[in-house]
């Protein structure tokens, strides 16, 4: 049974891990906000159950608690940063802070960022930009778990895409999916409870699919969104692909197989050709392109009449991305963070390395 | 059978018809090499078997052959372009200079664009970029002909993305691929050869599952890239939906439902609340991130890694964004362009028209 924690309790226990492993108060409390907000969203796998695994790469010597971040390259909407080893959830708010700062003077910023690690949810990043009227946009690259259509080899990470957009009245739009038929937390889910996957999810060491979803300590993949060639699974390997290349390539961090896997007992790919992993934020002004009042009204207008699109059968509504997410942190922001035991236990022994209590 | 017709003639030939239609002669050549680019990727359905179709949108006063294109909103790195009903054949290439000028002085330069019609192939766009030594990344709407997930209604066009990337000494990356799981053109051969689609590309007007290539024309819909709500067709929702508003909410063009239609007998949707269709176009400088020796060092690292990627049994490699088409046009350059008997006709006929013989 899952026990609930109130916000509060929850960001106060995080902050202080985050604070013994040496990181500073002000960052602390921004890897804190990023890491909670993927509990809160609902989106479960990304959030404080990873806390140990942070806490893992630092006790391996993968993460720099006290960075050094800063920008390497630029241009007048341009940046590339270096996380200098630092936590992707305190590096990536830096950079997307130098992208809104471009943004507002150029109309749009982009920021590559090479040397960090995992940010977390990429919803997260992209959604500081809607305070500023902009759209944020937010993607990262990630350790190897996808297989190329055609490929039996591992190459690519899930390879997440985040667009934020602001409306007037109605809710921001929201997207942030990985870019395979099914996220790697959906995964685990199936793992927990000893179920198998659907069709279309995995394929095995051999590249032939597979329903077994403890495959992938097995050598297997999960498969690019489309599933198979005949039904586009060479347009989900190319979305991997360009997430991949903006956030490996563009910055000069490792991408493809080379870069830095999350667990922390996994050794390092060799010979690398980048520093740590890499992330690519954007932030593009709306009145760079319209008068913010016609742009919201016309957002307002879009996303009403892709609510208000008559259902099929069996189903109440489109669902407007950004929607389940909102829910569930209005929910979850009154009633408390629900946490499986395992997970309880996970942060009490975190809690205990440094004597902190939960 | 399919007949072969040299390049050169036919691109005599299609621009004697834009010309005829009133085109400049620099906007009939511009057109002619944008529309005959698919036909030298092999993208047969969006290249000169549409010429036609062109032609009837003039006939019915939908497309301005002589429009008056300008900037009507600018940021260092941004514009928002008016085409003034032109083709978007060339409309299009406009934008993208625009484009290309803004990445040249600010790093990035994005244009969205309104009051345009459909600008054939998306790769054509955003290959242009290459040659300045840049990404370039072109997308547009469409008509509405794919429902989003969970909605019996269409309400997205196949609403395509385009990424261009530049590398060294291997061959560009250049993925362009409609939001959906299969496009338009792979129904349209299906419809030829009287076969019915495979499971998953298609549902009929209450938002069932169907095989029927012919369902389009009896209210039903393409489905998003994914599929199902259990492969990511909310992801394949979300990507045409940030097409749509990149391309109609930043522009001030039609969107959702209301996109102008290409059959020039379907009647224009009821109370636009844009003008024409809209185009995002893109332009990145290489040099705006990393010195660009490093930048295409990398690249040609990361498309050797993929291609050289185990393939699976039956599968002779991972194929790279691009290859395909880059053969069917070295190949077709020499050979020619292999036409249908039907696009023979067509083509004959639209020739009729203005007493140009082919």
């Amino acid at each position: 049974m899952e026990q609930r924690i109130s916000l509060s309790v929850l960001e106060q226990f995080v902050s202080s891990v985050f604070n013994a492993i040496g990181c500073s108060t002000e960052d602390a409390e921004i890897a804190t906000k990023a890491l909670v907000a993927a509990d809160l969203r609902g989106i479960d796998s990304h959030g404080v159950a990873r806390l140990s695994g942070y806490v893992r790469l630092w006790e391996a010597g993968r993460i720099n608690a006290r960075p050094n971040i800063n920008i390497i390259h630029e241009s007048p909407s341009t940046a590339v940063v270096d996380g200098d080893g630092g936590l992707g959830l305190v590096v990536a708010p830096w950079a997307m802070n130098v992208a809104i700062d471009k943004a507002r003077s150029a109309g749009t910023g982009w920021v590559s960022v090479r040397n960090s690690n995992h940010f977390g949810i990429a919803a997260h990043h992209a959604m500081k930009a809607l305070a500023h009227g902009m759209t944020g946009i937010a993607m990262t690259n990630a350790s190897a778990i996808v297989a190329p259509t055609f490929s039996s080899e591992r190459l690519l990470g899930t390879n997440p895409i985040c667009y934020a957009i602001p409306a007037g009245n109605e809710h921001p739009f929201v997207a942030d999916f990985a870019t395979t038929t099914a996220a790697n937390g959906k995964l685990e889910i199936l793992q927990r409870k000893g179920l198998d996957t659907p069709d279309g999810w995995l394929q095995d060491a051999n590249g032939l699919p597979v329903n077994d979803a403890h495959v992938l300590r097995k050598g297997g993949a999960l498969i690019p969104l489309g599933g198979d060639r005949e039904h586009g699974s060479h347009k989900g390997f190319a979305l991997g692909s360009i997430v991949d290349i903006l956030s490996g390539v563009f910055s000069g961090a490792n991408y493809g197989p080379w870069v830095p896997p999350f667990p922390a007992y996994v050794p390092m790919p060799e010979n690398q050709p980048g520093k740590g992993l890499g992330h690519f934020l954007g932030a593009m002004r709306i009145d760079a392109f319209r008068p913010a009042e016609d742009f919201l009204a016309d957002m307002d207008k879009w996303i009403r009449r892709f609510r208000d699109a008559s259902p099929v059968e069996g189903q109440e509504r489109v669902i407007i991305p950004g929607d389940p997410e909102r829910t569930f942190e209005a929910e979850r922001r009154s009633n408390g963070i629900p946490l499986l035991p395992v997970v309880w236990d996970d942060l009490r022994s975190v809690g205990e390395k440094f004597g902190i209590n939960l």
